[in-house]
């Protein structure tokens, strides 16, 4: 977030020497949800907009676990194409926590157990990003 | 955002059968930030902590992109290995902006320019994804 900076700038002003920058590996986030997770998935059946409907259904049953702060679900953005970016998935999940026992929860929570059993026909593969923010 | 959903209802039972979700490809999103750039960076030297940073702070320097809604600047974090979970990658930027014309402008952005000149010999690989919230 934009405020995060100015934030961590006033904090460290005020905590002065006892928490050198020096000290930390990172600069800390002063988000509340600093943990975002990105799930992409390919559909077994690319073509298929009824799959691909079907899963972002399933996705969005996924914002009934607590631990999850802020969930986006989403399909490829019509950007300009670039070398760099990958256009081949068809669903991403994007979720923030807390922290990493948010997250942990989130794995083997009923809902999302659920969601694995009903919806995971419909996935090839699935790639993972978790990221802490700094 | 979990509201989204609770906006979306509430704005598709005001507008009733003029919008009929049948006639649409996608829930529409009610998100006022519905565009997510996320870019992975591996490092040339993964090992370099010093690189690592700089980088980081590199990243932090987009900020000041008027048309970034928010940014988020992430490392790897510390959740359970699996897999699907890619943790490759070594620093992680996702920014979300109001549509796609506000990506267009970050992408040819001066401080986007200057970021690239001044900090793309410190990646090997970046990878990129953009989704659009449903």
């Amino acid at each position: 977030m934009k405020q995060n900076r100015r934030n961590f700038l006033a904090t460290a002003a005020t905590l002065g020497a006892a928490t050198a920058a020096s000290a930390l590996p990172f600069t800390p986030a002063k988000s509340k949800t600093p943990l975002a997770h990105h799930a992409f998935f390919w559909l077994k059946n690319p073509d298929s907009i009824e799959d691909r409907d079907k899963l972002v259904e399933g996705v969005k049953t996924l914002h009934k676990i607590e631990t999850i702060r802020e969930i986006h679900v989403g399909v490829v953005a019509a950007t300009e194409k670039r070398d760099v970016v990958d256009t081949s998935w068809h669903v991403s999940e994007l979720m923030f926590f807390s922290d990493l026992a948010g997250q942990a929860t989130y794995q083997t929570h009923p809902v999302h157990l659920d969601f694995i059993k009903n919806y995971s026909h419909l996935w090839a593969k699935v790639v993972v990003y978790d990221a802490m923010e700094v």
